[in-house]
């Protein structure tokens, strides 16, 4: 059985990060969606809702499931037994900090991959923070995030009003 | 009649966006610089500084004026009726933030083009960011930007002695 | 009247070059799809071939039109009395190339502006190269290039059996 | 069982190459190594060489294999009834390049994937026609190609004497 | 004598910043290691601390010294009289940022130059930050900064449990 | 004694490559210029050629000379006894191809190092191939090339009458 960890802060969970869900859920026979605590980026999003919002996008997929890590990758793959790390790739400055990252994970543990998606071209622009900044300023995020997204966003950023 | 947006944090305006402008100024019946609130960002000066600092830079361009605007982009470039959203590009960085920018902004509002212009090949490497570090330091910021600009952050960065 | 000019070598002209001419038809008076010779690049297509293929992909868009061009571009856009030369951008090594060119263009002249735009998102992986290699193979390319491209492309290109 | 395309013109088969399949020989029940034949490009080793060295390369791996093909790459990943393409990125002008690509494979077909992986840092350096080059000029190639290679280099490139 | 300033934040010093100096120590007669006091990004260790981590890693290379500036960078190197300011580059993104630096501080001062060095090819990914992420999270970090960087890291930072 | 190679095609030397030349002269106690044969590139102007136009640029430097070699550059920097090898650095396409062959070139032979120099701002954009273009069809070159070398395009290539 080949598992595969997809690890991000993903506060929240876009569109984009479900499209590489559903790619990946073919390629292997089991895909963990890994939030880690990224308590130094200020989440918007406790821990516990972020996987809350992945657990509710996921359901009905069999192979996948959600996580949490608060460790290194490394000791967190290894953990599970995963063959691959699984990482979107959208643009060259993502390209760059994600090959410089997995490099540094080769060196500290050797015996997992880190394999790099595409997400759908539609969603190259889409990031958690870009759509964070749009729900701040009340603008309409239904296509970028599902629907329960939508609403917990909502709920946490009350509409600025200019 | 065709209107361009050119919006930004300028904290502070620079000479590099100053010829931004007067290339814009050619292209279109009207441009409007406008300064985004950016107050996540912290500026240095405040909105209505900024905006006083870009009013006396445009002075004498007839076509040009300076606004300020507190909300989604694409919602204030259908406020003003523009057809074009402008933006400077100096590097490869700046191209792909701008791209993801951009292809957003369609996605929440295709009536309008975002295009992309060059500054002078000499101030390819001005920043406001860059203006301030010099200007803190006590460094010359004299050909970066308009007199009046020096004189401004002169007051509001007395300088530092090591 | 403003006039801009969109310069390429257009072998042939795809969907991506019909999107952004589209776009610009909406921000100019007047815009000129020019023709490069580009003998030494071998096209596929003869100049006149290129040219009645854009003309015939325009036909319904009153404000553009179809010329070719051998000489420096800077010395065809003064002839033209044009104040804009446009050109599409898809990615980081466009941006780069093309940043050079227009860098050199504004030494040699600088009396008109080079303006970037992007195609639309599905058409950032669109390139006449790329058009031209699917259909050397047989692959369909009824998506990429209009109708009468694809049956261009297909004199042109008897599908080659493996 | 899941199936990995390799595909790429191995002219020659390089170290970096054979890293790469290594690593996939972990992840997925069968690699095919597949040569394109890439008669544009002028090969210095017929497609029958290149396959023959790739042969040599992989013997003793028992879920790989080495093919050839001479159509649109899409429909030869649908023949095989691959779920993935494969592609080493080592660069920001591969990343854009692979991305274009795999970008177009979807328009074409959507039922595989093309995933990237990273070879060795230690051959992010290295390609096929930096080898040819070194080779040309009677440089030591034998860390960057495997011995049989290394040899077939040899008879084809006698050394230029300046 | 030549004299080439290698400025940085160095917070902490790894081995891939050593891996420069002893390269440039061999190009120049004199080569400085000045640790910039960079408050505003909240350095781990302090300004002395820093320095006493280098003296400590270059003890025994004859023609290399460290010291400390908060000043313009230009202004440090005038005062020491040197020819050149060294930068080490990694990838891309570093590429652009260490560019603007560099063209903004001959703008300043033209009387000396920038010159960039590649580390070794398996410090391509190392950054002090990462290795910080990492020591945080109680990571093995031996093989990325010398033995008395790794005991000051373990005694600032305090193994997380998590 | 401190020597450095800086070799190219040069076909032809431009006003860029002798700025980096004049920077270098200034850093290292002797700079050569070497022109590399390139015949695969099939250049303008023969190795001989080339070298003249050189040799004319760089009179008057003390330091500085003209030299050409047909080998693999590491086994030319070794018998020039050099202990350093100069690129001149203007985009990020360069920096990658620049980067793959220095790393290449280290682990032929790690005795030298690689070091890379910025250009002046203004000529980021030149490269001999834009000149040749430019001369080509009959532009003026004057800003871009040393007066000699502007003679010698005239007599290489009758300007095209379209």
């Amino acid at each position: 059985m080949r598992t595969a960890i997809y690890p991000g802060s993903f506060d929240p969970f876009t569109n984009g990060h479900l499209d590489v869900v559903q790619r990946a859920a073919r390629l292997f026979d089991r895909v963990i969606v890994a939030v880690a605590r990224s308590e130094g980026k200020h989440p918007l999003f406790t821990l516990e809702e972020r996987k809350a919002l992945i657990e509710k996008s996921i359901a009905g997929m069999p192979n996948v499931e959600a996580d949490s890590f608060d460790s290194l990758l490394v000791d967190y793959v290894q953990k599970c037994s995963a063959q691959a790390v699984l990482r979107g790739l959208r643009a060259v400055s993502d390209f760059e900090f994600e090959f410089q990252m997995a490099l540094m994970n080769r060196k500290l543990n050797d015996s997992f991959e880190t394999i790099f998606m595409m997400p759908k071209d539609t969603y190259t622009f889409l990031s958690s923070r870009i759509v964070k900044e749009i729900a701040r300023l009340g603008g309409d995020v239904s296509t970028f995030v599902p629907p329960h997204v939508q609403i917990a966003l909502k709920a946490k950023l009350p509409v600025h009003k200019p």
